[in-house]
């Protein structure tokens, strides 16, 4: 019933938008070391000035694990749903398209919470930047559930991935309303993915599914 | 009848070809936020000043979300061409490099256009690239047609997703016209790609296709 | 009795993991070619003043050279890996992001060991980088195993695989111990792969296979 | 009888040599742009002096164009190997590898022509690096042929695409052999690549193949 909706005449194959949204996670994901190489370590002599160089690096490289992480989460995300996508039209293909306009954008945002974390703004755009990619991820789900791109997947496990996939929305909502007082620590709160996927998408979970986590879990 | 033309003995399978243009339009669409990072912001001390270097950072975010989403335009015509190539030689796979070329160019004619949006050379410059690059794709696909490098599609069908194609064409050459007073919001002219599709395609479109634009829509 | 175990509901093909870490391997090992256009090559004005700079350029580019090589040896191990690898969860999933991560910082204490070569730890985190990226590797070979994500593989082989797969290991630990004194020299034990590996695999691999080497030897 | 060499034990599906392949030509051909946003243009106040900066750009614009498209000849040279070629065993993967990495190297070098084009050694090091990834291309098919990588192909057909092959060494040592004269001009030799390996293969392609040049043509 899902599957005859999409119209072929005016849809392609998801598998160049998978091979597209591959690339420019790849290249995102490894910009972000760019941070690193660029930082001046000041004048090294000694192990005890490299040290200290790389103690000052502290902050710069967890933020870069921390955007390398979520980055992960978000393109496993992105995998999950395209697990059941094999057709996109023009709509799905423009969502995607501003999904990875946020993505893309994420390297600077990375580098401004580096540059200017004791500012209230430095704190808050990157946050904000990945809620703003998780929301166009989840609307993309829920085109994809009315567009009838989905196949293999019934409505009632369709609708219980996508409320599964609010997880995301609501903890990175909660890390930008955080993000003032405590920070980059507010993605520490991405941990807690499969614990809320668990609750908004009920009990129904298969009992056996011992790794189960994140949107991926669908009963 | 189209397809037996192609010789198989002097071409290659088109997979290659279409994960070599994704990588490329996925690195040259990604390196584009480089010219945000690269950008000073000032001495930075209050959220007021952040702000305020952000600001100043208006224009090079518009021009790095505009050529970001002509990139997308671009890529997605190649896909739509490419759902129906399965085959290219020669003659095809150096169209697509010179394709690529000028896809290449684009970070460097587009930070032209961040520096020296005051000049007029600076102004219609980025448009000429975008331009040339979607002039070489629809004659890529009047090679496509002529060569026999489609399958499965009549030849009706293939001239209708022509004359589709020349829209981005027409569209292109405006902006470029347009760019010397208007500047950048010359691409906005893209907004009406799919009204100039349809006229120039005809009426000829099926009545059930809501989501119908660009070359993509196939009647 | 190996491929029953992993979940079909709560794991996705492998094929995209496979293109997210090419992407992120093939963007790593270009990266490392910036280190060498970065370097200042002095006031050049003859043909001797470029020799020389060249000279000076020896260290970055047997450097470059090493790096490169040796993120070859990962992506290969990767390679030989998901050849049995069909299927990935959320717990091979992470494996595999934390083990990209690794990849991505291997540009950055590629570049700490080109400047601080003389330094102890300069010399000594490049080498740890790589440990750590090739014991993810390792463990996600374990995980593998005892997830059923491995099909058409006796466990016998799986087994001697892993095997194998530690020769790596035990390689990479010793270059790290090898490295305060050597420096990048103790990557040179990485040419003795072929041999630990058969030593610790024992003796069954096939007499016919004049090319074997490294993990990729299945007996 | 070609098929049946290569072990099956030894060797993994050439699909992701393929697709790593395909990203490292892609980021080292995308790269080479930061050779043009890097350049100084002066102080530019009106469309004179911008006209006089693009200029002084010219030669480094033309460095751009005919490494970019060297790339993609060895790239489509690539393509046309491994149309024929399903698996790689360790020598194959090591192979490529090494001629990755001497793609990897033609952004350093191609800088280098830029810099120093009036010095010898500054223009003789990018043909040297082309020179030698294209060796080492030719050797991957040697290799192909010897180890029965190659499937659907007659000993005959293989050979003769060796010697085609052999074609592109031979236009790029004799392009080594002129560039201390006459510099970057002397990769339009590779114009000459259709006729000396029409020449190299013999008079035996079929009459029929307009388009055929290149290794491509299988007569």
């Amino acid at each position: 019933m899902i599957r005859r909706r999409i119209h072929p005449e005016t849809s392609v194959s998801a598998r160049r938008t998978e091979a597209f949204t591959d690339g420019v996670f790849a290249i995102a994901a490894t910009l972000l070391v760019l941070g690193l190489t660029d930082q001046s370590l000041g004048a090294v002599q000694t192990n005890d000035d490299l040290a200290r160089g790389l103690l000052t690096l502290a902050h710069p490289i967890f933020s870069f694990v921390i955007s390398f992480l979520i980055l992960c989460v978000m393109w496993m995300t992105h995998v999950r749903q395209f697990e059941w996508i094999v057709r996109v039209d023009d709509t799905g293909m423009w969502l995607n398209n501003i999904r990875l306009l946020l993505v893309v954008l994420v390297p600077f945002t990375s580098s401004l919470n580096t540059s200017y974390d004791g500012l209230l703004l430095g704190r808050i755009l990157l946050p904000i930047n990945f809620f703003l990619a998780i929301v166009v991820g989840w609307l993309q789900w829920v085109w994809a559930v009315r567009s009838g791109a989905i196949v293999d997947l019934t409505p009632d496990d369709a609708r219980r991935m996508g409320r599964a996939g609010l997880s995301a929305v609501v903890i990175s909502a909660a890390a930008v309303a955080l993000s003032p007082w405590i920070g980059s620590l507010a993605f520490l709160l991405f941990a807690l993915d499969g614990l809320v996927t668990r609750w908004l998408r009920g009990s129904d979970a298969p009992a056996s599914s011992a790794t189960d986590g994140g949107v991926g879990g669908r009963g």
